[in-house]
């Protein structure tokens, strides 16, 4: 396949990963064209040339529609706030561009499903950015499941858990406001939803507790204001395929920095995984000696493709951001048409739904069904 | 304090640890007169004799009513199965005799309230086998929590899980009988729940799922039966203080063995703890320097009384059995009308509640108060 | 077998911890007759019958001959101060008792040698107190060694570290006193020692290294002192067997409280230990897919005798203290002519021997073979 | 400082690790020009261009000397086997060009010295590839050993171990020719050298024991060959400091992946790291409550620079290569005049001369002076 064109909307921390992966992408790899950096775009047009010149992009435009309407632009990676993914996607896939976007895909299902729709119109690959699925130990547990080595799932436990907002210090801010969403609920749910939607199938119901660990937190300007989000969300859910789970979350959990723990249980062993140790996974197989049965801590290495296009030798570890890498990989096979492990648009519409259906089950104190 | 005179009326495995217990508890603490081993009953009558020679009895009878009888007998031990529970317990509190009854009190609402009376009546201690609440890395977790060590708490976790069910080709049981009661549930749910109130206080709401891993299970006499009991249970809970939380439990969990693991949340650190590390503690402290903050590994230690009493050098690990023979102490001490921490009837029919409220909450799909 | 009468001498923690294994040896295993705890010794008669009471004693003594000369004892357990070993162990052997005497075996070789000739002339059973290989962790260990789980064995590694001297301001003392012997090398040497000899055979040749810590430690009275003995002291070796390893201790270590640390490599696989998680065994082995291999953890249960003696249900945790009662039921067995898993002091004298070569290579800064 | 010119020899695995490094420096710091990838030398002149299109290098040469002719080059990435690092380094220092050379420097002290000699001519930088150096986590240790965090150094204990020469069917290759070295000793031992030497200065006296896992080995020919290196080597050690310690390499050890593990023993405190779990460190100080202290889990972060120009988050993980990245941006730092964190030649070859010193001190079996 030729080199793609590469546009890029948005130089926050997201715009720098895509930017790192694009530029990272060919001689990791080493067997795609490497991809043309052409047009970046950024609102203040200093800083778009600015970055450019840092991130390797030969073009710069204070105003993102350059970046779509440029002719040498194929792939658009957006990594904008939010409230914008909506009208820069549509814009971009009615341009004829393929799309990489952050999650989550909008702030409202209305414009979820409108941008759905304009990917189906336009025939191009429009991708969202679930990075965690990309890990080899994820590739890794999938395949595992997949070929039986634990037998039939029949439970699983999933928890993400972050301390950026455990201090009671910490002002109130736009994070405590209702109009960011949920709390916990939008800054966490849709991450390990991705990974139990992609090892596991879609989730069919769920009944939801939603807790403030502060009922209020101080303002800048002096005295507190009632925190309207929250911080922390528990679900008990049942997937598609009946399987009993739970989903916790918890954006105040004291010493937890990048924790995403699964637990898988099925009907001949376990797996166990934990994301602030990305590069190991626990199997328990309930074969051999009972004496010697216990979990296996496997370290990721060349056995677990695509470790080894980074690293020729195991147990050295992946970084968060190598993800994004394989990420970048896999959304250039799907546009030369090659099979490739992604989140698109029909997936990830799906894992947003479950996540408002997660919020009114909360509200009506009963179970919701996710719907389709 | 004089020498008190045991009982004993159960020699399966409970039994066995009450005796052992009963034994150690002199030469390990070495400030109490020891225990004289009075009258041990067990149905069988030779089997009596033989156990009593064993485990240090001076006699041995075949009826139960011999042992809360015998005048020598101060405090007896109640370990036979459940469904014995109320009618003993009650026989030996009218008879003037302290007991010491292996949890669950008993097998419905209605006994356990009749042997509570009892109990009031009777004016004797009346306390039950909650041995994990006796461990030095639990008093100190509580001690931690009294002093503030983690701030206000704000969340709880806690999941129990064995593999003893977890083997599709175990067969039909009476665990799998709707008449030994919801399953897991029954099993599991006490002792997190002995953790929980004792550290936390108690339960006030619960909402729960349940699961069957195994739809059937294979009949010894050839073909399958429809199992009537569940293996998992997930329990969305508030306490009465208003802290939100989660209660798993599973008993066909592969690869785990003896997990009880508690996550505590507060809005200056953490506490972790996992039952199958029982002489471990991770303590996470919002303190002094960021770049320095972690869960620490707290082993347990002479710092953590009464692990000095066991052993007097830090680190080298108490057992499982050592539990009961500090909960024995405690017993003692109770006895001779000192302070100790125990679970009593007065506190242990409001564990045996919960778990018939989250049963409940299972059948309506709702929330349901605990009640008091 | 009948029923063995006891002697104890001494009263400090080892004289309890062979007090607490007498009493619950019989209740744990349930096959044996129950030791009879006829006569302790100690050299304050009122502080022996005190203690003779606590521990279950039925006669007390202020001198340790009475407890020899008494028809009733059959066997002796010597917990006293090392130095007084040999007088008493000799007496005891020549009185026709088996003894049980706590590790090393005397403070010098040619005493240790005398005792190994009064058990040969006895014929006798003299066994030494080296409860670290009564692990059924370490039972495995073994028999995983022996199956060829591993392969043939080619490195080992062993690290004992405590901090009880790791404070520079714990003041001079015994420990710090040349006639107390070398330093860590007596303190800690003998327990890994006993381990290694058991699990793959004797040491043939060292070469070591000592360091202190502290040049000097403070005097209660002011001022301050030079340090005679080494708190650290690392060995390369050589076992008979041809195989490399080193022998690490360490008594000022921060934060290692009983850590045995064990590495054995395998043509074939790995196996680790570590005595501060001693319910625990790491296992890899090179078989099955590349991609599936890793560290098994593998919790102690029922699969691992006589783990099962202590509680029915695995992963629920030994301690410490258990280890001496499954050594006191092995020497029971050999006692009564059984196959034993005990180091008696044909063996001991071997693990002592081993010390003070390692101390001797310190002197001459090369390599010293061990001798026989 | 201007954009640098960068050529870069060799295109194996640290070639491509060098041109990862060189692509993402500017991206991720954020504060630098980006380099200019120049020209990229490769014995194949075909693949040189086809490796230059994918590592996104202007220029391409099938002839090494072209690369530094190059007036356009700054700085010279040298990633070729050993054998070449002599004469490629020394003609570039020459053409003045700073270097970038992988470790080790040379395959002889002779060469490592003419190499030292032509930088210290050139006044140019000449720094080795030493990247496990850069780590945040191995950043903060040093930081934390500079602020005295755990107080005076008297003990450090380093492991390298990993398992490509544990399968006794490796055929006999190069590694196993004398003509490759010594065995693991090269591979891996300045490996753990740089850390050493970086935290703790230098190494001053040594005495060394190497053994062959494998007498002899398959030829692909049919029959075998006797192994000529050691896979395994067992080092007692004394830094210039005093400091007492042991390196231990194993390259045959079943299921380590990529080991590297560190302790650190001070008068008031620990340090544990792992280079498996290179995310983590472990830091136990002799602070606060006994009942409180435990070794603390640290999770790098943005506490812990320069982590933070990877990911703003903690906790989620940097990888093998990242460390490059950061590595490069030191050289840059040094080529611009600013204070730098690298292993120069002049540091480098006290790390060769010190594995020099201990392959003669396993000929001569006693301790052996490094000198400098």
């Amino acid at each position: 396949m030729k080199s793609l064109g590469i546009g890029l909307i948005g130089t926050g921390y997201m715009g720098k990963c895509h930017a790192l992966a694009w530029n990272a992408v060919a001689p990791t790899f080493g067997d795609i064209a490497r991809p043309r950096l052409v047009h970046l775009g950024e609102v203040n047009e200093s800083v778009a040339r600015k970055k450019a010149e840092e991130l390797g992009f030969a073009r710069a435009s204070g105003d993102w529609r350059a970046v779509i309407a440029d002719p040498e632009v194929d792939v658009v990676s957006i990594t904008t706030p939010n409230e914008f993914h909506a009208e820069m996607a549509i814009a971009a896939l009615e341009a004829g561009k393929h799309i990489w976007c952050e999650k989550p895909m909008a702030t409202s299902e209305a414009d979820a499903r409108a941008m759905l729709e304009a990917a189906r119109r336009s025939g191009k690959v429009a991708a969202l950015g679930y990075n965690y699925i990309q890990n080899p130990a994820i590739g890794h547990l999938k395949a595992l499941l997949e070929e039986g080595a634990i037998g039939a799932i029949n439970h699983v436990r999933l928890e993400m858990d972050e301390d950026f907002m455990a201090d009671g210090a910490v002002p109130f801010g736009w994070k405590s406001d209702r109009r960011s969403g949920y709390g916990a609920l939008d800054d966490f749910a849709v991450h390990p939803l991705s990974l139990l939607t992609t090892l596991l199938g879609p989730v069919a119901r769920v009944v939801t507790d939603m807790a403030k660990p502060f009922a209020e937190r101080p303002l800048a300007e002096g005295g507190s204001r009632a925190v309207e989000t929250h911080d922390i969300a528990n679900v008990l859910l049942r997937l598609a395929s009946g399987v009993s789970g739970i989903l916790l979350v918890n954006r105040s959990a004291w010493g937890r920095k990048g924790r995403i723990a699964l637990q898988i249980f099925g009907s001949e062993g376990s797996i166990l995984y934990d994301q602030e140790r990305m590069n190991e996974l626990q199997l328990y197989q309930a074969r051999g000696p009972v004496a010697e049965q216990g979990f296996r801590t496997i370290l990721t290495g060349t056995a677990h493709p695509p470790y080894d296009r980074f690293i020729p030798a195991p147990g050295h570890g992946l970084g968060f951001n190598d993800l994004k890498v394989i990420e970048a990989r896999e959304l250039i096979r799907r546009i030369g048409g090659e099979p490739a492990h992604l989140v698109e648009f029909e997936t990830g519409i799906g894992i947003e739904r479950t996540v408002h259906a997660m919020a009114r089950a909360f509200e009506t104190g009963g179970w919701v069904d996710v719907g389709s």
